[in-house]
């Protein structure tokens, strides 16, 4: 089978290179290009680990367009991309997109395959499919299969990772042994996505307020997640909500796609995002792993991990682009 | 005047060395024994700049119930200390004490002085006198300016400094770029403790669930806290009640009653706990930030920083016994 | 074939655990029981991915000699290893070992077998095999490849992880933000290994100095190298000494041994621990990196990484048994 | 007696706001005005902890020229600076300054008042007056009091904290849990500069190596030094010179120079960046901290820490001030 031809905007970034890293050997997609802003257009990036490394192209809807890719990911974190996603959806192109530019648009989907993968649709023309925010994600796999107890309220508690922020992102002097509480934007984000996310299957909004705060560590973002229920729950139940979940609908053999959402972390003091996450250029990482879930009465209380740059960026862009390419028979 | 006589349990650990700088050239305490367990006795500490030492001795009840220290500051953070204070206030002694074996007792009041000072009583014969778990202090005063608005719940989710954890406390090998959702013991604390101290103040008891996590930070515990009102809240009403909080009943003049318990953080990425804490060390702390305040209906959200050190232990310990010392006539 | 028997001193500490995850699946070997001292001993610790456990058993000399090992791993770090490793020698058995104790030995070799895999000898009965300290192991890797020129001295400073001390080694309130200017023993045992390891190559003995300091690192230590030669040294002949570097001797094939020991770095601010080494539990780490190379004269400057817990401990020492079966035609 | 008169140059950076500090209520000079870059100018900066501010102008020579400062502080770190200072020279003005670009200009002299204050001279006309770098600073510092003992070469490894590449300086991604061992055109800066400053002491220039390397600290640069005399050398002796080690010729009274610019630390693992400098905004931080001192024949091996924004820069900027100012007759 011949893979589909794919190019990515945005590839001098981390979540670019992240995905340059998950799309080597990939049984459904082949590089073909990289696409950054005028200033690294003519360098060259690496591509694999045998040092095979290919030319930067400055990004040019016209250009872009004329090369008619099978599927365009875009892993731009400036505000300009929202711009060249459009008028590359405009020309007929695919994007799969972890930038935040575009997601609130009303017809661009934001998708957690194992939640909303059904409002991936009109596969045949050029559209913009994007994935949610690197916390917004590991929230809405963490409160997803609890929704089903009709939630009243939730609050979370981000301890996010350096690396969320991209290169150079935040000053070394601001962040040793410190802790910033306030990210730009991220608060309204995480609200805002995961009510669009899982509006589909919790008819009632439940109220949802977040702080968001950065802290000394590498890689993975802890968020500590409290949810107030209407009724009381069992915590068995709850358990088992996390152990089992799972989206049956979901095509099967999809190569990102881990064969559960959810870690169940035992020990007393997991998940932890050193152990619990990978560092930049792990493999795996499609998993959140939660712990400490405490319930009492109608309160439920638990901590998860999410890899910020596998499930958190560009693993999800991945997967959204594998489950789009199957849906549409390209695969 | 001649200042009063005191001496120092547990005088080897962070919060009894914390306790010896701050009571070098204090106007009304004079250090006058330092007490530990039996493996560091006939050690000595240093108790002034100048590098005066001080031997320091087996604590033993009856030995230390001989001397007739006028107050006994208690630091001991093992489990044997829950006895020793016991027997020494059975003995007709008075103890200020950091340790939380005791701050349950039906008999033991737990006081922030600018909340509840009027707790302190039986001023005559022997008592145990005891300060909030680090944590708590934090959270209490950011809840005591609001609480006339009638709390239906709060949520609290910790960022604890390593320094909390005592000496050695966590290895660095759990703890460099990583987080550590888990602290023994420290989310019943915070539960327990807070209603105890705030009860007089806020007759229905409201929800409270705290989620406690260690953080690679020397010194200073962030906290996010969000607030559940009976009803809607005015923003300049909840700012006007931190910044204007003080408890006018206080006795005046007291050495580390700071002249307002709250600063305000208007910078929108504040408070931050290498900023807005101390170093070991650090004279002052005896304040707590609070900044990015949020307000949407009725649901308040904060982020505090309390000096765990200072506030959130040591200096505490000798507040309370600076207001004891006051009610009781003998200052 | 069947693998050859072995058993872990020491299993339950850092290096042990690493030496655990190497036998998986190994080749040569089979890990057949798991000893550590008595307050582990009942306990199981996970031998595999799967999830298979073992359980620790008591280090008794005459309990472990009746089980008949073909080799003894010995990880242990306290001071009771060296008695216990020349027990079993004195009974006849093969000890691998990592633990200092008995490296000092006129009759225990300091292996490194790029270097020296020829004082390996007395195949035939009772021996102890020692390898360098982690720290060690990195310098003389480094030193080999130039000891042709005749070095007149060698100064080195190390930058050592956290994760070379242990658990729960250093404090991280000692740590965080900080540098430990000491490393108990250390520097001594850098100057008398290194000498040990490298003297069959270099008659004259050089002068060599070590600083060791502790860096809030998790794992990786660096070392700043500073060589002085008899007379001038050519840049290119140097690099070309570090690039070539192999010991052909050695038998093919061990699966432990890297193609090359060393790796030059050639961008201008590697090699780095984080980039250069593992985090504890990642598969390669066999490799010193070496780079910032700097000729001035008769002086050579250079900086290298190495993997302390695989290079510098648990890979080492599988090594050497590797290198050991070989010769000894178990293999 | 009425103050002089001063600006400060680049006060938006890490060194000048430490100026702006150390300037707060000084007995010889009062600040007057602040200067920085066109895109900084408009903007206010706080000068006193009462909350005064006062406003920043754009650094244009002609304009700061017709103000007639007494001295001119040069806090700059771009290149920029080298032009502007010789600019203002040409016109009659005093800048002391802690930038590089001029430093090595023949007519430029490196002061570090207790090795080579003599060198300021033609007081009377306009000049520049530099400081070391951070790093040179504590070498000479560490090296002058041995200076007698006839050096005949020095090693020095760096382990240099963040503060010391000013705002935004290095990335968190690149730093946290790692060491950086590259810093641009340090190693370079460190040879020429301890030459240039200690050459009217040891005329027989010793050889000087420097390796320089960033790790994870706030502030305080730690650096590992080994210097090789001509002869042997005695441990007592070495430690009396660092001990004694004072410029008798010096004025006396100045307000920035402690009475010995050398702490010996007896504990054997200080000095610590963390315990023995300051975090930025600490009051002292002028005396460089020396530990680890080991003497084996003709070599000795020591460790300092240098207040690297303090001492390294603002201080000794301000210390040279002061002196020039006294030796001026103005004062």
């Amino acid at each position: 089978m011949d893979r589909l031809k794919v190019a990515i905007l945005g590839a001098t970034g981390i979540v670019g290179k992240e995905l340059i890293r998950m799309l080597e050997k990939h049984p459904y997609f082949e590089l073909d290009a990289l696409y950054a802003s005028r200033h690294s257009a003519g360098n060259s990036l690496q591509v694999d680990k045998d040092g095979l490394s290919m030319e930067i192209r400055e990004a040019d809807a016209e250009e872009i367009n004329r090369q008619h890719y099978d599927y365009i990911f875009s892993a731009v974190s400036e505000q300009s991309a929202t711009i060249l996603e459009r008028e590359l959806r405009g020309m007929g192109n695919r994007i799969v997109t972890n930038a935040s530019g575009n997601r609130m648009l009303p017809d661009v989907p934001i998708v957690v395959p194992e939640i909303n993968f059904k409002e991936i649709s009109n596969l045949n023309k050029g559209y913009i499919l994007a994935n949610g925010n690197c916390s917004t994600i590991g929230l809405v796999l963490g409160l997803a299969p609890v929704a089903e107890f009709s939630i009243k309220s939730v609050d979370v508690t981000t301890l996010q990772a350096v690396s969320g922020a991209g290169y150079p992102g935040i000053p070394s002097l601001d962040i040793l042994s410190n802790v910033v509480p306030f990210i730009q934007g991220e608060e309204e984000k995480i609200v805002a996505e995961t009510h669009k996310i899982l509006d589909s299957r919790n008819r009632t909004k439940f109220r949802l307020t977040a702080t968001c705060t950065r802290v000394p560590v590498v890689n993975g973002h802890l968020e500590s997640v409290t949810v107030e229920f209407d009724s009381i729950v069992a915590f068995d139940e709850i358990l088992d909500s996390f152990r089992l979940f799972k989206n049956k609908d979901l095509p099967s053999g999809l190569p990102t796609l881990p064969e559960r959402p959810i870690i169940l972390q035992d020990a007393k003091d997991r998940p932890q995002p050193r152990l619990d996450s990978g560092k930049p250029g792990k493999m795996d990482g499609m998993q959140v792993s939660i712990g400490r879930i405490r319930v009492t009465g109608n309160i439920l209380q638990f901590v998860l991990v999410v890899d910020n740059l596998v499930r958190g960026a560009a693993g999800s862009t991945l997967l959204n682009a594998e489950v789009a390419a199957t849906l549409g028979g390209q695969i």
